[in-house]
């Protein structure tokens, strides 16, 4: 429907708010998103590959990504402050790309979605993994951040459709 | 050289640590980082063309990003608490690739490099944009968040050399 | 009733605390608060007039007045921490005073009112725009800052009576 | 000069930036900053005359007033981080007219003025008064915030002169 | 039972994650921790006796001590943001041993308890305590931080009992 | 010298203010705290013996302490923001006594000292590990935390003297 497009966060005069979710009911939701930081192929081994260089990277991050995700409200103008009742962190090392893919689980029984608390996790555990290593390598990129599931509340189910690069030419 | 590739942030038993900066001279340095966000035609149109939906995205995601370089310490772990003095962030939409290039500069005179300042604004402006837009593009992808240029401190000048990928299959 | 006029953020002992509001139910509440900020005609031609001064002056103090309402808890000392649910900011420019009125409201469905964050959007919003103008008038003069309007919880509505000066004199 | 009246936290672009004060020298400054709240006789009896009303309002409102400074930079989106070095808020209650009149007094050796965390120190002991006591009243009026001293780098000194509204209508 | 015996805050993999308490209902809740302050009998009558040494260390502390409950989500890394509903500070000053009692008791109705809540409570306010008396006693030590009382939720009541150190000893 | 003995916190009407360092010299700066927590035997063996439990308690309290530090402004109501340079912290666990002792290390080049951010990164730490063993052991207990160490700025050098319990009584 075109008319469903318009941008909710601000009114009709073209102002910044906060999006009003007091009537809503507080229902379970959940999102998922992704993220990826790839890196050199010395770097990748020292991250993943503990005899090599000592200190857990990744283990710094997760830390950083869950305390990330509370921080969300303070950092993103118009999110809600909300409640979050878990944070999970998954790390996947692609060994053949030098790339360590990231995943945030965020849940919680609210009125309003938790995305951008996920997406904060991602972004937080990544830049952690760029600044405890970029004393070795300074050329790391952060990609791929983007929102795999989202479940609950009145849009619905969201789910990440693989090829992604076609539909934004459309 | 092999021997310099270790991670400043642990010690040498592996255990994290905020690097000691105490004796290093207060100069000049600078940093800029990159990162980009693309989405679907009709929602590049929505936030480049006032005429069709109003209100100003990416005026709200540059405050955002401005105040996001002031929380670096906050989020990131091992990062040095630090009185920026300057931080600029400059949108360039990309019209064929429906894709917002964002890009921030930071500046301080002071011990250590603002790598980081410059990725959270970056990080929090593209997160912010995502946000805003959520509503009606769920499926934005943030990618391409590398350093650009660092100038001042021991290490010297870091410049981005465009072709990265095959570097990192190296 | 006179024995009701005691402060309640103080036990018996004269020892500040926080107020119990575990047994409370949680209902719709709003709060609007109201301020004002008056300055010199050309800076006010300077913030009102796009053609004159490049820059908007008040999209930015929106964006901050939205941001301090999320950090009431953190800065005034007896606050509940509160999941706000919408905040929204208006600015009146009054042309011939040279003075922009500045309103919040805020709602939430919670234990406890919301006032408190009402006027800190209104306080954040005023002092952001003092700071974006201060190079050009540093004679600006925040007032007014009173509440408009409270509703919900125990103790009722409140409605803001027009003349005030006189009452406190009373 | 006209010339001279030209937003500086906004480029040529219009765009809001962060003000760079990279190249400026750190120097002595200091900003004074004034604020106040009227309310009912009873109120300010119940602040004032300790025998009345057990707990320290003025007490709590000072320790909020000088954590409110430090979190300048968090609240006003273009402030830069500051190391202030020295906060002191007094408090002149003023019988004839049931008003605290607030005065915050702040300074740094820095490479940029601390008026906004004067400010801020001003602000934030207001609210905490009207948190304190709406209990007992809410029709409580924060006004005639302004600087009253400057002190201090390129643009010197700066005083309060007196008889405001008269300037404001020309 | 041996099998209970797991850190919930860890997974199978040994990964630190926020636990989920998604599911769990809203109940009432109540925590009680202690700490203490010992110092010289000087520092300790300064503190106690307002004729010797004007300005109230103890009020401050509480201040401080309830502001700081609120930052616990922000302070331990696996700690759920709450919405606490009443936080009181109580100080016991122990004239024989030249020692000040700190208790906190925090509530909260939520979906896990406010153990950690009232802990920052303590630690905040007996740090703030040594803050302020440091000028005339660096050797002052921050004791028996210990859960005193947590009534609510699935794991039911615990209440501290007396002679602890034995019960180290096992 | 009798005279000394003055809460430096204080003005001379008892009220509450940051101390003013604007006219101190910038000079080197280190101080160590020291804290410990006690447990039962089997929690003891679940951090200590990665084999019984996995999970790096220790990991995770480490970054927690190092980014408690750098929060200390925002906590102790007194305390300058500070940029600190480099932040340490050092687990030793001691067997016989089923206890974890904690050293925090902080530098900074700056106009005053930085104990609490030392006291701060060891609570931060030590209820850290708290919130992460809680739910196999409640009764864990903090203590003994008091400063090792404090070298630079114009009070001197302070070193911690052993046996303190006598010196309390005296």
């Amino acid at each position: 429907m075109r008319e469903k497009k318009v941008f909710t966060h601000f009114n009709e005069g073209g102002e910044a708010r906060m999006v009003d979710v007091s009537q809503k009911g507080a229902t379970m939701r959940e999102a998922i998103a992704h993220g990826s930081i790839s890196m050199n192929r010395e770097t990748f081994r020292m991250i993943v590959d503990k005899r090599i260089a000592k200190g857990d990277v990744l283990g710094v991050a997760r830390v950083a990504g869950i305390m990330g995700a509370k921080r969300t409200a303070d950092l993103i103008p118009m999110c809600h402050p909300l409640n979050i009742t878990n944070v999970e962190i998954n790390f996947f090392p692609s060994q053949g790309e030098n790339k360590i893919e990231i995943e945030a689980r965020v849940k919680i029984k609210g009125q309003t979605g938790v995305e951008m608390e996920a997406f904060l996790a991602v972004a937080t555990a990544a830049l952690t993994i760029y600044d405890m290593c970029k004393a070795v390598d300074r050329g790391m990129i952060i990609s791929d951040i983007h929102l795999v599931e989202k479940k609950g509340g009145k849009s619905g189910t969201f789910r990440w459709k693989g090829e992604r690069k076609d539909a934004h030419k459309g």
